[in-house]
C-alpha cells in the first residue's frame, strides 16, 4: 500500500495511491457506520493504531479498487478520487524526530577515504525542514552556491520503541519513504582543516547545521507499507540531477543493516509512530566529484528508490 | 505574565499563574462574544498570534485579578480557578525545535580548562524528551549511575525568524522558562580519549545522544513573558540537589549574549513560535566535581532562575 498526505488543508489529509495512479482521499471513501469514519487526519496517528489501523485503511483501498467505472465517477465527483498529479505534502510532514545516519554505505566511506565505522552514527535533522515532493526549494542565500544532494531511503517507525534489540527492531517499522538530505558544504573544509579535537567538534556541529536550512528535507512522495518491502537491504537507490545519474547503489552496501541501525539509536531515543530514520547516502555526492556538482537555480533532482518511489524537486534562487 | 500548560487533557490547556498563586484555566474565563473564546489549546499557537494574542490573554488575567471573592468562588466552582499545586505539563510541551547551547558560561569553560569558543555552538535536543515540572524522571537502565544535572535558562521564541541580525533578534523572543538539560556522562571519557579528529567526532555524537533519554528535558513550571525580563543577561541561576547548591551563576557570565545566540542559530534554523533555545549551563555540574555528584533514585533537583521560576523533579529507579 502506498500512502500519501494530500496538501489540501493545513497539516494535510491522508490518501492512498491506487493501481490506476489516481489518488484516493481516504476519509471521503470511509464507510458510514464503521470505524473507518474515525480515520485521523495525520498519517502518524493512523500508524499509531498499529496493524488494526492499517487494516482499516487497506479495507477502504480495496473496496475502492473494486468499484466499477460508474461508481468511481461518483467518487470523483465527491472529491474522493483525485488526479495522479494532485499536490502532496511529505507523507509524514511533521514527525517528532528525524534521526539521520552518516557514513552508512561502504562506497561513500571509500570515496571519502575513511575507515569503516565500528558503530552507526548519526544526528538529528530538524523536522521543520521537511518539504513535499515536487516542492520548489530555494537555495539559501547564506550558502547559495554550496548546496549538495544526498539521496536516502527512509525508514518510517510504526510503533513506539526504546532500547530494543536488533532481533526485534523490524517489528517497529511501518514502512519506507525517500528523502534528499540536502547539505550545504561550506563546513566540509573545516573538517579537513581541524587539527585538534576541539576544532573537529566545532566543524562537526557546522556540518550538521548545514543540513538544516529551510526545505532541506524534501520527502516522499509516498510511504510504502513494510509488507511490500521484503528486504530493505536489497533496494536500488538512484539520484539524478537534470536526468544525469549521480548516485546509484544497492542498499546491500549498507555497513549496518536497518535492524541494527534502529536498535542502535533506540538505545537513546524513543522512536514513535511516524518518526523517521534516514539511512544515509551512498557514494556519488556532488561535493566529492571533480569538478564538483553543486545545485543551481533551475536544477531538478530526482531520488528514486526501487519499490518505494521517486522524489523530485526543483531548485530556485531565493526570491528577494 | 506567567503562563503555564495545564495537564488536564492530552496536549494540555493554557493557564496563567495569578498573584494569589492560584492557576487560571484561561479558556474557562474567556468572555463570551469576544475573540477570547478563540483561545487555542497550545501555548505555541497563542504565541503565534503575536502581541495581539498575548494582549487578549492579559485581558483575561487582569479581569480575573479584579474579581471579588464571591466571583472568584463562582469561577472556582466552574473549574476556572485551580489550586497552586495543580498538575502542569512543560509550558511548551511539544515545540518544533530545541536548540541547546554548549560552552555558554565562562565559569563552565574555565572549570573544563577549555578555551573560550569563538562562536556559539550547540546541538538539537529532541523535543520528545520534554517532561513537566514535578514529574518523576526514571534513571535510564542504560546509564543509571551516570546521570548529571545541567540547570539552564530557556528562551521561548514568539515569532518566526530566520537569518536575523543580533540587533533585531530580541524582537522574536516571547518569554523565558527553565530546563534541566539532563546528561548521561558515559561518553565524556571518549572526549578526552579521542586522539584523532574522526574519534573526536564519534565521541561528540555520543555526548549529544546521551542527552536524549526519555524525560531528559524537564521544563517549566512557567513561561514568563519577555516584558517581565528587562535583561536575560542579568538573571541568577541556582541548581540544588536535595537542597544543596551545586550551580550558582549570573547570566552575565554568558560568553555570548542571548541576542547573539538567537542570531547565530537563525542563520541555519528557522525558529518558530514556541521553539526553545536552551542557553547552556554554568560551572558546577556533578561530573566535574571531586567526588562526582551523579543522580540517584530519590534525589530531588531544583533549577531556579530569578524572576522566572523553580523547576523541581524527583529521580526514581526505572520500574521493572
Amino acid at each position: 500500500m502506498k500512502l500519501v498526505t494530500l496538501d489540501c488543508v493545513p497539516g494535510g489529509q491522508p490518501g492512498a495511491v491506487l493501481e490506476s495512479g489516481e489518488i484516493l482521499h481516504l476519509a471521503r471513501a470511509a464507510a458510514p457506520g464503521t470505524a473507518e469514519t474515525w480515520l485521523p487526519p495525520r498519517l502518524r496517528d493512523i500508524l499509531a493504531a498499529g496493524q488494526e489501523g492499517l487494516d482499516l485503511v487497506r479495507r477502504i483501498v480495496e473496496r475502492v479498487e473494486g468499484l466499477d467505472e460508474t461508481e468511481r465517477h461518483a467518487l470523483r465527483a465527491q472529491g474522493g478520487l483525485l488526479p495522479a498529479d494532485t499536490r502532496l505534502l511529505a507523507p509524514l510532514p511533521d514527525p517528532n524526530l528525524i534521526v539521520s545516519v552518516g557514513q552508512a554505505y561502504r562506497s561513500h566511506v571509500a570515496e571519502m577515504k575513511g575507515n569503516l565505522p565500528k558503530e552507526p552514527h548519526g544526528f538529528l535533522k530538524s523536522p521543520t525542514v521537511i518539504t513535499g515532493p515536487e516542492a520548489e526549494i530555494a537555495l539559501p542565500p547564506q550558502a547559495a552556491d554550496l548546496v549538495d544532494f544526498e539521496g536516502e531511503l527512509c525508514v518510517v517507525i510504526g510503533r513506539t520503541c526504546h532500547n530494543v534489540t536488533e532481533a526485534e527492531a523490524m517489528r517497529y517499522v511501518a514502512g519506507y519513504t525517500v528523502t534528499n538530505d540536502l547539505s550545504a558544504r561550506d563546513a566540509v573544509p573545516m573538517i579537513g582543516a581541524a587539527k585538534t579535537t576541539p576544532d573537529a567538534r566545532v566543524a562537526w556541529d557546522h556540518v550538521h547545521m548545514d543540513k538544516q536550512y529551510p526545505g532541506f528535507a524534501p520527502m516522499g512522495p509516498v510511504m510504502v507499507t513494510a509488507d511490500e518491502i521484503a528486504d530493505p537491504g536489497d533496494l536500488t537507490l538512484t539520484t539524478r540531477v537534470n536526468g544525469a545519474v549521480m548516485q546509484q547503489a544497492n542498499t546491500s552496501d549498507f555497513i549496518f543493516p536497518v535492524a541494527r541501525v534502529i536498535s542502535y539509536f533506540s538505545h537513546w531515543y524513543t522512536l514513535r509512530p511516524g518518526d523517521i530514520i534516514s539511512t544515509g547516502t551512498p557514494g556519488g555526492v556532488g561535493y566529492g566529484r571533480d569538478p564538483k556538482v553543486l545545485l543551481r537555480p533551475g536544477d531538478v533532482v530526482e531520488v528514486e528508490v526501487s519499490r518505494v518511489g521517486t522524489l523530485r524537486n526543483r531548485f530556485v534562487a531565493k526570491p528577494h
